[in-house]
């Protein structure tokens, strides 16, 4: 049984990424990575896009996180991401797997499985890429997924066994596990499908918030979720503040700009 | 003479498109992905970028309507062209061009030159691009058209004949025609050109449009207007309540998201 | 000792620009290809990223300026920016380096060594950057400087002399130098780094000024100036109407594009 997450918790895990900055390592598609640069640097992290096989893998044993999406993945994309993910897990360095569209294209299904090997910190999907990955043959159109978060904590809960990563399953309420407990995050909101690389984003959020903890701690845990918490208030509010998906992308920015983690409170109300 | 579009025709595709939201295979430039995916999502469709050799032709086959967008061609991205190109053409799914800057480059204007001998279903360009395309002779400077739309109308005809795709010359006022019937759509703004890749964006709409269209049909002829019109009339609408091109692009996207078929002449008041 | 910059000379060199609008050749990072051009649109410049090997030379050669921006460097697109530079330099066309990150990694710091042995009529970066290219041991973390813009004034200096280019370091406040004289413009603002791009995109508008300017000229010195002025000023104004960096993004093309030479002096009161 999912428990509700405490807006104590997030405001701890977001003070705590505030008040030591991570450096994140995106190597994410070529969609979304204004977007995912954006929020990062609005909740206040610093974003780095480093692509080249003569670069990619000396960044990431020094950055502090390191997000991996594999949205418009082809071979020489796959081949860095690999060099980063090896340097990043020798070096200790958390990284996060998006696996975009996992489940519907057997090239990056097959991908992501051999990734998975280096031991993700987290793993951030919707559920249909979820349910995909953990066997379950949960199945896609495109990017979007034909089935409910909720169907797929299952799933999410047996990936996190299986692989030792915090699994985000996000949709109308994101669950958060590490295999054992299951966290609900119920902040999802429908204009935020409406906009590209909102879920990306997330994830390059979830990276960020990995920085700085342990395999196997609690705080992995809080972290994960507390990204998706602070996707899912900071998305409320902008929704609120909207007429439609253009509004809310400014709207969204600046809602995450301008969190506050003695106030998350009010955005519920 | 081309013949003014009538709303309700574009209210009727509007709805059709909104009834079935089809799903959009954009192969485009480097520049343009996001508010291309955006725009699409602002109206109602669902975009992909799928652009691996490995995954690009299946997914081509699989999807509603497949764009193609040379802005920033180079020959592995060319090679994914032609093979989404021919698996669209032999599944049946109409797929569109959009053919920036040719007859500027000569790389470029070979390249859509082949891609067309594989049928296209529409073709979307500004005056000095359709020019080129069609023999006559057009020159543009970089991206933009040094002819008026209204310059092109002819070989707009000319080219639709040729290839049997329905033409779409676009600026101050949108043409679009069969080769035999030219419709007109009079709502290009000024404020639109200072916004990149909104003329790239128009062409991932005219791709949806497309979507469950038979060659030869005239539906096909109105779904490839319905979509020029439709950005012209939420670009009217963005236009008047913005105050430069940062604040037109959100207003743009809001405007495609709140369009009502049944409500389409309050824009036009 | 540096001269503050007066407004009359931003007022002539923007002028000057909108009366001429150059078509620049931007070959830079995937990230940030859609503001810079957005940017340049909004001021009144016509952008193109032509990237293809096929095209990249060919175009340099008949650009107004090129800006070369190694922030996701890899090596096809490092042959494309030698074959490009080498272009524009053959043809009198300025050129100017973004040296993004240089100083932190060494391959793109000894790629733009190489590059800038083709004499770029400008080169803009943060404090680090430039004082990793004139030998000052500068360090930076990621993209982001770690020493202010004042502290690299004298390694501005010499690289300026060194390169003969009109070097910009910019941060809180911009320094622009020819080697003897020193302009200082001081309208940096801490929203703007929470952008991605902005820092590229004023790169892109340095080069849009370069366009017209003779090598050596009082008036190329003053162009990069007005560059960064004219990007200051509408930062400042968007600052001003902005409640965080999702709102900062589209006040800033707005201001950009509502600029009146004759009115600068508003905007500073």
């Amino acid at each position: 049984m999912p428990t509700p997450l405490t807006l104590d918790l997030v405001a701890h895990q977001l003070a705590r990424l505030r008040s030591q900055p991570p450096l994140v390592h995106l190597l994410t598609n070529e969609v979304v990575q204004e977007i995912s640069a954006n929020v990062l640097l609005a909740v206040g992290a610093a974003p780095a896009m480093i692509v080249a096989e003569e670069e990619a893998a000396g960044f990431a044993a020094i950055a502090g996180a390191v997000l991996i999406n594999v949205g418009t993945l082809h071979p020489r994309q796959l081949r860095v991401m690999h060099q980063a993910v090896a340097a990043a897990h020798a070096a200790g360095v958390p990284w996060t797997l998006d696996p975009v569209a996992a489940g519907v294209l057997a090239y990056r299904t097959e991908a992501c499985r051999e990734l998975i090997r280096l031991q993700p910190a987290a793993i951030r999907g919707n559920a249909s890429e979820i349910m995909a990955l953990a066997g379950f043959g949960g199945q896609g159109r495109g990017v979007d997924s034909t089935a409910g978060s909720s169907d797929a904590v299952t799933a999410a809960e047996q990936l996190a066994r299986d692989t030792g990563a915090i699994v985000a399953v996000t949709g109308e309420t994101d669950y958060i596990t590490d295999g054992e407990r299951t966290l609900a995050a119920p902040w999802g909101n429908p204009l935020m499908t409406r906009v590209v690389g909102t879920g990306c984003a997330l994830s390059a959020l979830v990276a960020a918030f990995t920085a700085g903890t342990r395999a196997g701690s609690t705080e992995r845990l809080h972290a994960v979720a507390a990204a998706c918490a602070v996707a899912g208030l900071a998305g409320a509010s902008a929704s609120a503040a909207s007429t439609g998906p253009g509004s809310f992308k400014p709207a969204f920015l600046d809602a995450l700009y301008n969190l506050d983690p003695a106030r998350l409170q009010d955005l519920t109300a």
